[in-house]
């Protein structure tokens, strides 16, 4: 018998959270910096705990409904019992890499601002550092839960009974697919709350502060700045842990439910799911050699640094594109290599993401450049342009992944099985995602980089600390842009996976299901699944939009009634500006949230399966669409604003900078809410439905 | 033998052709004014017929290479000879339409201005009359192009030989389905150069004539003032008409190509092919009795003019939904009438459409209302909340939609016979646009109403004139935002019947289709015309942007040049403008157009006709939501600026209004330019589909 490669993923779980322990306490050794600079951390600190707190506290009472409704279909066999605890673990690791990626990054963000004191290279060293930390707590705690649940059923269903119509492999991986609806409801709650939180204070602070009051970003005097630096960690770190957990262990698992569809008649099932987990094991260490690669010199330019960041990423890739090679031979042989031409297609069109995000939002290349061109006739021509700029840039991440799809699917057998085809359109998306640790990592260490600069700003450092702070911050955006990229390609991939995966639950449970573009129902789930997106996005926007009306109100008032204020002789109320975006970012999450979960249902009950299948596809491709659009609109609104504010167009000041701040402003909730939080959506809806299908099957109106 | 009602569809023709004669007549026997309105009524007429002479000039070269190539394809055995010359016709109809409703618009706007010294009804009753011109000259020549292709072929191949794999009706309607393919170019080339004309003269205009010289819109002193005037005729006449030209021919030969497989083996295909034409007569009869219920009081309201409106569309239809009734009977029996409540379905869903536009775009309301407030906090807030208005509006025609496609689909038998489902979609959208000759006359009627303004302020007219001719223009926005919504409804119905008509053409042509959502080919065809309508609407948004410059550019040098223009004692060169900004929509209009034709050849060259389905597909799904919402931030935002305007907020010159204008001119593009053409092109794609089907299915790289 050959070695079970499958014990390599608890392994490098362990590797992951130790080698993430061990980078923590790194951190954690260098100073904070003076008692000035320890206050302001100390205040971002409690303000994003005390989110978190709340927004676990109202999200556990989600879990806690759901946890019956899924125990109350378990009971009536329309689930194994499993999965509701499935369910709770998913969303609590989800939840957890959040938690901690969060604390880490606010306790990290002054030890950059102090190590910015010294040198460019220590300050990106502790900010890369912390954004590691989280990217290997996420890629570590999905490969234990993936882990833990895998030996669990396993030696389970290995003395008791095996549900009807499966056997043993086939009853694990059905399980272990339900517990991403658990990560994807927490991803949801934590991207569309942290979403709200971050774009709300930030808009709110900039319109009173920036506009009315005509006083600098990051100034002390303003009562939103807290509130503003908390929202980074709970919105672009916390957020984004939990969006990553999800997209990584989901892609992970479809790929595993797949596998016995597509090698189980060949016997190969337990080789077909190793292979995901193995990859994912093999990211780790590949990861852990990149971060080894991520140093600057004093003297570095923005280019420089990116290549740094870079260095790192692609030794990474490197390392994964030889070693999958010989985890897909090991496994399954070479007559089923075409397995790892998936896996290379997946990480390929990752990097192309890359490439095509970077030119449409960076201000080196025309599409930005035209954008703040755009400036010199008003705001209005601004947005057009910035519209326009994002639309143009679905076009290469749609064909692109059109390509990996087909790549994917071909290569790998799809034409002699298309259950193998599918299953390696899975596995692309788990090659995309593979190296996450350290992708994640050049991502969420751009909000330490901002809190850093927040922390200079506040605390009066001397110009090069902000100077350097700046220089990481503005790289920060070219890369959270770039995993925005990285995030929605994976999520396009796995959703289709998912939905292969209902038809073959559907299948399972005996059902039919008619998957035609001229079945009327499958039509008209494909027209309001590809709405969906849009009424998504519309609550969110409007969401930030109120959110940041409660906070202008706020600011205004304080302004008014605590007097000396301006002078810096009073102190404004923090915490109460905190409390307020946190009290609306809470309630304004639920609604955009639910619909998610009942819509499926809904569509199924009334319309039955096909339309689920349609709705999903629909939801799939608007969302895929959409969710590009917005991000690079965002982005490439920012770094336009940023490009006029280095001199172009007149500069810090003049009218075209004003008419830039308007599309900056339009483009956060573009980039940091509704967008990032669409990938999840798409994926959540196919789990909604996986979980629920033998319910709607029976209860559907339309059979 | 019963007798035939087909010969009903050339009387109908030519009725509503001579009714329309009738009211050109009425119009004209009119006086034009003083030698002043004369003069400037001339000069936008000169412009619009420059403006349209190039255009045609342009189209015809288009044509003729479209020609050549339509014919090498007949020669080699891929068409049948016909449909070459059906495709000139169709282009040449929908050109005339555009340029008959165009011609008499312009004859009409100095005589509203002058009646409207009169009284308001006096001044309504010419502007509609000019808008039922333009209404009947469409239904009256798309029947006629209907009516003399089949009966021209009817005749031909009742002697000839019928071409392999098909009866003599289907190779009728095949051939005549072709046809739409003229319309729809010609459509498409009419509302992209139009719509970027219209709005980069507008555009421009305001930029710097209102906000830098602030003079007040429509003064004579501004050089691009007839260019804006001309615009409202070119893009929102000519190219209206064309548009709805294409739509109405469309959906009935879509329907005719649908009946053949429903009913012929039934033997009742002619009477299938009956049904749609018939129902067009039918409209014209109950179009031509709505116009007599319009007419209003002097001391109307809004309100009051709007249901004057109302009277005559509403009578309308229950005519039509008591006569098809009859027309169903008459020709399938009882047993069919089902058919008869898709037509029902197709009518409601109109309304319901037309009520949910009103609802997310009148000040009434509060969608709009919202967006008017967040003006308040500035322009960043009202673009962020008119897009999140028109996502959200999105919600309601899709849901109506997919209920029409269902309750159409399954009335007209869809459950037993996959065909007859398809055929009741098709029909359902031939009933709702049954009524185009008086909907299309509320809509055309806007912008004479328009430029009666204009013509009133540029010849300084007393008050009230200006008051009368803006409550008929005010209300042209409401009418006109109803109208897109019903363009848009039937298309995406009219698009589904070209799809289901695709594939029985390949299925006619011995193809091979699978259109399951789990074949890869579909499935990447899903996504790339998902993203297609993004980089539609990209391209012609930036066209705009890039024309405007031109003008801003002139209108700035003529300022600076002519000495005297702003003491109005010189005259500025305004023919100068019109050519301008006539040379720039002609040159942007050829890309955007042609994506729309290569890009099917394209995708069925390179991964085959599963592919092209899926791109249909996808491109109507994510282009009717896109349309929807372009259409409806666009219409909400005008309305919030005309609300500011009425003394809301701050009223008119308030920092809110100046946020309101930002929200209006970059409405301007969504809803006159980019999202009026989605709808064209989602059904030019399904045409040119079906033209190259077998050529695509021969020249393949993947079979």
């Amino acid at each position: 018998m050959q070695f079970d490669l499958l014990i390599l993923a608890p392994f490098g779980s362990i590797l992951a959270l130790l080698f993430a322990v061990y980078l923590a306490a790194k951190i954690l050794r260098k100073s904070e910096g003076t008692e000035d600079m320890v206050r302001i951390a100390d205040a971002v600190r409690e303000g994003a705990h005390a989110y978190l707190r709340r927004q676990y506290a109202g999200v556990a009472i989600f879990f806690g409904v759901m946890f019956i409704v899924l125990m109350v279909l378990a009971l009536n066999g329309h689930l194994p019992i499993f999965v509701t605890f499935a369910f709770l673990t998913g969303g609590f690791f989800s939840g957890l890499s959040g938690y901690i990626g969060m604390t880490i990054a606010t306790k990290s963000s002054a030890r950059t601002t102090n190590a910015a004191k010294n040198s460019l290279n220590s300050a990106l060293q502790i900010a890369f550092s912390s954004g590691a930390v989280m990217g290997l707590v996420v890629v570590g705690l999905g490969l234990l839960d993936l882990s833990v649940w895998y030996y669990l059923l396993n030696w389970y269903y290995s003395s008791h009974h095996i549900p009807h119509g499966m056997d043993k492999i086939s009853a694990i991986t059905s399980t272990m697919l339900c517990f991403g609806m658990g990560a994807s409801s927490q991803a949801l709650f934590a991207r569309v709350g942290g979403g709200i939180f971050t774009k709300a204070a930030d808009v709110g602070a900039d319109l009173v502060g920036k506009v009315e009051a005509g006083i600098p970003e990051d100034d002390p005097r303003n009562p939103a700045v807290i509130a503003d630096n908390v929202g980074d960690n709970v919105g672009d770190v916390a957020g984004m842990g939990a969006d990553l957990y999800e997209s990584y262990v989901g892609s992970i698992v479809a790929t595993m439910a797949l596998g016995v569809a597509a090698f189980g008649k060949l016997g190969l099932s337990l080789k077909s799911i190793t292979i995901p987990m193995v990859m994912a094991a093999v990211g780790v260490v590949s990861s852990i050699i990149g971060t080894f690669f991520v140093r600057t010199q004093e003297k570095a330019e923005q280019g420089a640094l990116l290549t740094a960041l870079r260095r790192g990423v692609i030794s990474s890739s490197i390392i994964v594109a030889i070693v999958s090679f010989f985890v897909v031979e090991y496994n399954l042989g070479l007559n089923y290599i075409g397995v790892y031409y998936a896996v290379l297609s997946g990480l390929t069109a990752g990097v192309l993401i890359g490439f095509s995000t970077e030119f449409f939002t960076s201000s080196k290349y025309k599409p930005t450049k035209s954008i703040a061109e755009a400036s010199l006739t008003g705001p209005a021509t601004v947005i057009i342009s910035g519209i326009a700029v994002g639309m143009l840039s679905t076009s290469l991440p749609v064909i692109v992944v059109a390509i990996a799809i087909l790549a994917s699917y071909y290569l790998s057998g799809g034409a002699g099985d298309p259950n193998m085809g599918l299953y390696g359109v899975a596995i692309s998306a788990v090659g995309m995602l593979s190296t996450l640790g350290i992708t994640l990592a050049t991502d969420a260490y751009g909000p330490v980089a901002d809190n850093a600069g927040g922390n200079a700003e506040m605390t009066h450092q001397p110009k090069e600390v902000r100077h350097r702070t700046d220089a990481l911050d503005a790289l920060g955006n070219t890369t959270a842009a770039t995993g925005k990229g990285f995030a929605i390609g994976s999520a396009a991939l796995t959703a289709l996976a998912l939905i292969a995966a209902y038809r073959d639950q559907v299948y399972i449970l005996g059902g039919k299901i008619n998957l035609s573009l001229m079945n009327p129902k499958t039509l008209i789930g494909l027209f309001i699944g590809g709405m969906l997106p849009f009424v998504f996005c519309s609550m969110t926007m409007k969401a930030v939009g109120r959110a940041a009306g409660a906070i202008v109100v706020e600011v205004r008032r304080q302004f008014k009634e605590i007097v000396g204020i301006m002078d810096g002789k009073a102190k404004p109320d923090y915490a109460r500006c905190v409390k307020i975006v946190t009290a609306a970012a809470q309630k304004e999450m639920i609604l955009p949230s639910l619909m998610a979960i009942i819509a499926p249902i809904l569509m199924g009950i009334l319309a039955g399966i096909d339309s689920v299948s349609g709705m999903l596809t629909g939801a799939t491709v608007s969302g895929f669409v959409l969710a590009i659009m917005m991000a690079n609109s965002g982005g490439a609104w920012d770094n336009a604003k940023k490009y006029i504010e280095e001199g172009n167009f007149g500069g810090k000041g003049s009218a075209p900078h004003k008419a830039g701040i308007v599309g900056d402003t339009v483009g956060d909730p573009f980039k940091d809410t509704s967008g990032p939080s669409l990938n999840i959506l798409i994926k959540l809806m196919s789990m909604v439905s996986i979980v629920f299908a033998s319910f709607i099957i029976s209860y559907t109106l339309m059979k």
